[in-house]
This record gives structure tokens, C-alpha cells and sequence, in this order.
């Protein structure tokens, strides 16, 4: 996902404050303190992460949702279906968060038994970041995969319309000095939100990012927001296929096995209308039922250092990246100055301490 | 992977006279016949849809290896590790494409037991096309997914040198009246072998497919080729680092999870200087275990069924594919015109019949 650079008009606000507060909210909302804190958890690790899109900014939208009625603030999941490797969660139409906490942490259990184990989940709401269940089984020294359908917002390779979603792909795994290895990947060339900051920017459009309602490849980001996003490697010629493939298949793993909705059936982003009816999926692998403790780990660290060292392109902002870091660093950044609320965030919060009773926390000192 | 056009110079081969030769080529170089028939299946399947690149074409390059005594043609692989969801299998530098049919063979019978289990290879070799193990899943109801590392012809985002493989994803699951969902895909932008195809062709290439030996983008083939591949995504602005972490977890999954070797350490594709001590790994999913009998493929063939009927985008060759539908449809073909085989295929293969004294089958009637 992408990490974007701090607002300029920015507040900064204590994390552990901002994690209360979150927490208040969610409980004002109906919801019991065990979900809340998961919820929060996952909202503010987005923030700490830099990606800002994910985190606190949407808690407006998932009021929303509550007072719409279309959540249920305290609904539990049910492990509904299964064998001891595979098993499925319903969600009640409840926090996704909280949903998929559960659904890894019974992927993780099973794993540290059987080398291998894999939850699914249905009827769930939107989870936040895909990375934070991939980096709760590396945090247990497991390799986790995180999937999860969404909105239909990107047109598959020779469609004129959105059908499937930027199903997101994240997996992680330890990673010695590295910390974890964590990739968080829309299967979209770029997200909506990356659209919409180049409409604020009055930016042009490179080809490969989107196309608009003719199915014509989008210049501007305002053809864009009418048209659809285009798949990781943009048009035919260049790959695009293959993120169609990519995004089709995590639908096939989430929203299809589950049998939660899926492809263009999947009402619009937080929308209020109905459900969402979401499906999400965990796979866990343990490297210590095949090998000894840590020689994965190793072998990854080995494999960082030799990437991190060679030689980079002409104009290259940096060496070679291994996948996370940069969310890792922001996260580092978050314990010493708290968490940056832009302007615009930092209203839309406010507004809701005020309206829910729940007086937002000052800036950092 | 993409489906080539017939050559016009081709030679038409009935299937199963360039099985029985292919079986009989690879016994006089010492593999048993139940080897045999494993790695001249792959070989089969991958000529029937239409992926000449990894066909028979490759023969000469294998016998080379054998020859060279840097593969092993009656090595059995041997389970060497793990739990009951999660097994580790030691090729013993054997065919990749056996040990492979055996590990994902483990990986179907353990998912029908505990709904989902994963087979991890190394000290393997190369195993032909990753769909064919996939889809053998299919075949049994299952989901599969089918992942290798391969040699390093990729550059990290932002390096300068190929450090990492194409390594394939392939993931396929029953569709209904669709056959197989089958996502088959290098995780660059366009594996070596179409830039060599541009060569031929005298084509200049687009942006985002390969760089050449100083870092710049690669606008001829023949400043490619002396470079490296793009990971799928192209350049950095174009989500390029998404390809390179998809590379780099397929390598975590295979090389790294295996004690295979990995990344920049693998040789050369074809070297036969060392074993390749490559990298595969197999999961299975199997929906029965969560779900009644065929709900899923239901789902997923309707799924197929809205997609295919979508509207296109202006000058779209045909409707939206299904990830797959090439593939099976030159199989079909494959039935009624035998397999095609261009003059340089041809010539190759029968210098190997002259050589090791197995004549070569004539064309198909």
C-alpha cells in the first residue's frame, strides 16, 4: 500500500491517545470492548504505517455503516464449516477486523499443529489493511497470506466497466535485522485513493493507470473517477492480464470459496444501502515443521542483504527496497512523534467526538 | 503464459506419437518409464496449449543437462519433513516435473483429508509449465496453486541487474461449463522468451517491459537481452515493485521455504555447470470440505458467465477471456491437428532422434 508523505497542515496525536479514543467510539457505537480494541488495532497500525487511507480516516465512513444499520457492532464470528485445515468463519455482518483477527489467529493455531492451515470468512465488512494479519503470523514466526474482495472498482483486461475489485494480496513472513518481509498490494495499478490525490494535485495521468466510460485509456484523473482502474500492468500489451488474473483469483479464494458476494455483485464502497457481504482468506504456513527453528528466517535475512546491496538504476531515490520497509520505518517515526492527522481527517474526527460525545485527544506535546 | 501462434513452417505431430517418442528419449538417457511418462506429460500438455516455449522445444536442453551429469534421470523424490498439513519433499536432483506430480499428488490426498495442505520440493529442477500441477488439482475438484523459482533474469525495482526469477503463479480451480479457471503467469511483465521473439521480428518494445545493461529502459531487444526483464508493473510509477514482490514471495514460498537455492544464487536457465537445486511449492484447497459438493464450481462458473458478457473497450479483439481459455481451446486443437512443431523445433528434435537412435514420428496423416 502506499505510504503517503505527512500532511503539511498535519496534527499530531499521541497513538496511544488516538487507539483509546478510537476504541470510545467504536463502543459508543454498540460495540463490546474485546472487538473494539481489535478494531482500533488495525486502524491505527494503518496510521502508524503511513497509510493514511486505511487507518482512522475511514472511521467516519464506518459509522456510517453502523447507524445505517448495515453492521452489526457486536456480532462474533461463527466457525461454521471445516476440517482441521481448512475452516470457515461466519462473520455476522460484523467488524471485518475483528472477523479476520479471530479467522488468522485460528489459521495460526492450526498451523502451529498440522505445518499448514487456512481460514475463510463470509459475511464480513471491510478488514483495513491486508498486511496486518500477514505480519500477526510473521510476528508468531509464521508465513501468513491475507486476501480480501472489495468494491468492483477496476474493468478486467478488454472491459469498458469496474467488475472486479483491487483485491488485495498481502503476505509476510520474518525477516532477522529486515524485521518482516511484508507485501500489501492492491491488484489495481494504483488505488482510487492514488486517483483522487492526483485530482487534488492537477495531475496528469500516466497510460496504464486507468481508463474512463468509453474504455479509452483515462489522461485525467477526472476521466479516471468516471471510468475504472486498469489491473497491475495497466493495458494487454504491457501485463495487464495478469493483474486481471491476480485480482480475479483472490476473488476466487475469498468471496467464491466462501461463499460470500463477489465481482461486480459487491455494492459500492461503504455504501449504506445493504451488507457488503465480504470474503476474506488466511493461509498460514509454519517453516518449523519442515526445517529448523529460524533457518527460514536466515535464509530470508541473507537473501535482504544480498537485494538491498546491488547496484541501482541511473536516478534511483534509493537502493533496492525489500517489500514493508517503508511502512516499517513510518512505523518506527509513529512512536517518537505520534500519528499526523491532516486537516481534513482531523475535522471529520472532531466532528464525530463532538456528535457522539467522546472528546477527540490534543495534539502531542 | 502466453499462447504462441502456429509457426507457418509447422510440422504436424499426432500427440501421442510425440509422447511415445518423448517417453522413449528420455528412458535411454536412464529415466524409468514411470518418470518418463510424468515428464513427458508436462512436456505434452504445455506443446497441446500452445506454450511451445516450454514443450519438447525444451528436450535438447534437458538431455544437455542429463548428459552433462548435473541431473539425475532416475532420482525418486523422497518426503523428508513435516507435518500432517505441510510436507517437505527432497527431489534428489531429479526431474522437477516428477517430483513435482508426486508432491502435488501428496498435497491433493492430504487437502481431501484435512481440506487443505501444502507440498514444498527442493533440489529439484526445472518443472515445466506451473499450470499443469494446478490444474491437475482442478481436475480433482480442488483448488491448486502451483509456484517455482527460477533463474535470475528480473531486476529489482530500482536495481540494475537480473537478481530475481520470472517465478511463476499458477492457480486453478473447476469452472462449470468453463473447464478450469487457470491463471498461469511469469511475474514479469513478459517472460525472456517474447523478447527474443521481437528480435526475430525486428520489433521495437514498450516501455516497461525490460531495461537494458545500464539501468535506462530498454527500447530494442537486443539492448534487453544484454539487461534484464521488468517485473509485471513496469517501472516504479506503473507499480513495478508490486511485480518485484510477487517475484520475491514466490521465492520466499519456494527457494527460501525449501533450503533451495534462491534469487541472484540460482545459475543460469539451462547452465550445466551445477544442479539447479530450484524450488516449487504446491498448495491444494479443497471446497467440499467447507461447502455442499459443486457449490463452489456453480459460483465460480457463474462469476465466468458475467464477466465473459461485460461490454468491451473500443478495438478489444473479443470478448473478456477467462485466465485459461487460450490455453484450452489450443488443447482442444491439439486433439483434432496433432501438436505443431516449427522447423527449428523440428530440426533439433530430430538431430536428438538421430543421435540417440529413436526415429523420429512422421507427420500427422
Amino acid at each position: 500500500m502506499p505510504v503517503y508523505s505527512d500532511p503539511l497542515d498535519g496534527l499530531a496525536v499521541p497513538v496511544e491517545d488516538l487507539r483509546g479514543w478510537t476504541e470510545r467510539i467504536l463502543e459508543v457505537l454498540g460495540t463490546p470492548s474485546d472487538i473494539a480494541a481489535d478494531v482500533a488495532e488495525v486502524l491505527i497500525a494503518s496510521d502508524r504505517r503511513g497509510i493514511a487511507s486505511h487507518g482512522t480516516a475511514r472511521l467516519p465512513n464506518y459509522v456510517a455503516l453502523v447507524e445505517a444499520g448495515v453492521l452489526e457492532p457486536a456480532a462474533r464470528p461463527v466457525r461454521d464449516a471445516g476440517k482441521p485445515a481448512l475452516a470457515r468463519f461466519d462473520a455476522g455482518n460484523g467488524w471485518g477486523h475483528h472477523a479476520s483477527r479471530v479467522a488468522v489467529d485460528w489459521a495460526i493455531e492450526a498451523a502451529g499443529d498440522l505445518g499448514a492451515a487456512t481460514a475463510i470468512v463470509r459475511n464480513s465488512n471491510h478488514y483495513g489493511i491486508a498486511g496486518w494479519y500477514a505480519l500477526r503470523a510473521a510476528a508468531a514466526g509464521l508465513i501468513g497470506i491475507s486476501l480480501s474482495n472489495t468494491s468492483p472498482l477496476v474493468a478486467p483486461t478488454r472491459a469498458r466497466k469496474p467488475l472486479i475489485g483491487t483485491n488485495p494480496i498481502a503476505i509476510a513472513a520474518p525477516a532477522g535485522r529486515f524485521g518482516a518481509f511484508c507485501l500489501d498490494m492492491a491488484t489495481s495499478t494504483v488505488p482510487r485513493g492514488r486517483i483522487e490525490v492526483a485530482a487534488r494535485r492537477g495531475e496528469s495521468l500516466p497510460v496504464g493507470w486507468a481508463i474512463d466510460a468509453e474504455g479509452r485509456p483515462a489522461t485525467t484523473p477526472e476521466a479516471a473517477l468516471g471510468g475504472a482502474l486498469h489491473p497491475l500492468g495497466g493495458e494487454e500489451s504491457t501485463g495487464g492480464h495478469k493483474g486481471y488474473g491476480l485480482s480475479f483469483a483472490v476473488d476466487l479464494l475469498t468471496g467464491v470459496l466462501a461463499g460470500a458476494t463477489f465481482g461486480p455483485n459487491i455494492i459500492g464502497l461503504f455504501s449504506t444501502e445493504a451488507p457488503s457481504d465480504l470474503g476474506q482468506a488466511f493461509m498460514v504456513l509454519d517453516p518449523a515443521a519442515i526445517d529448523a527453528p529460524c533457518a527460514f528466517e536466515r535464509r530470508l535475512e541473507s537473501y535482504c542483504e544480498q537485494l538491498v546491496s546491488a547496484p541501482t538504476v541511473p536516478d534511483a531515490p534509493g537502493r533496492v527496497l525489500i517489500p514493508g520497509e517503508p511502512e516499517a520505518e513510518a512505523d518506527r517515526r509513529a512512536d517518537e512523534r505520534g500519528i499526523i492527522v491532516d486537516a481534513t481527517h482531523a475535522r471529520n474526527l472532531t466532528g464525530l467526538a463532538d456528535r457522539l460525545g467522546v472528546p477527540f485527544p490534543g495534539p502531542a506535546a
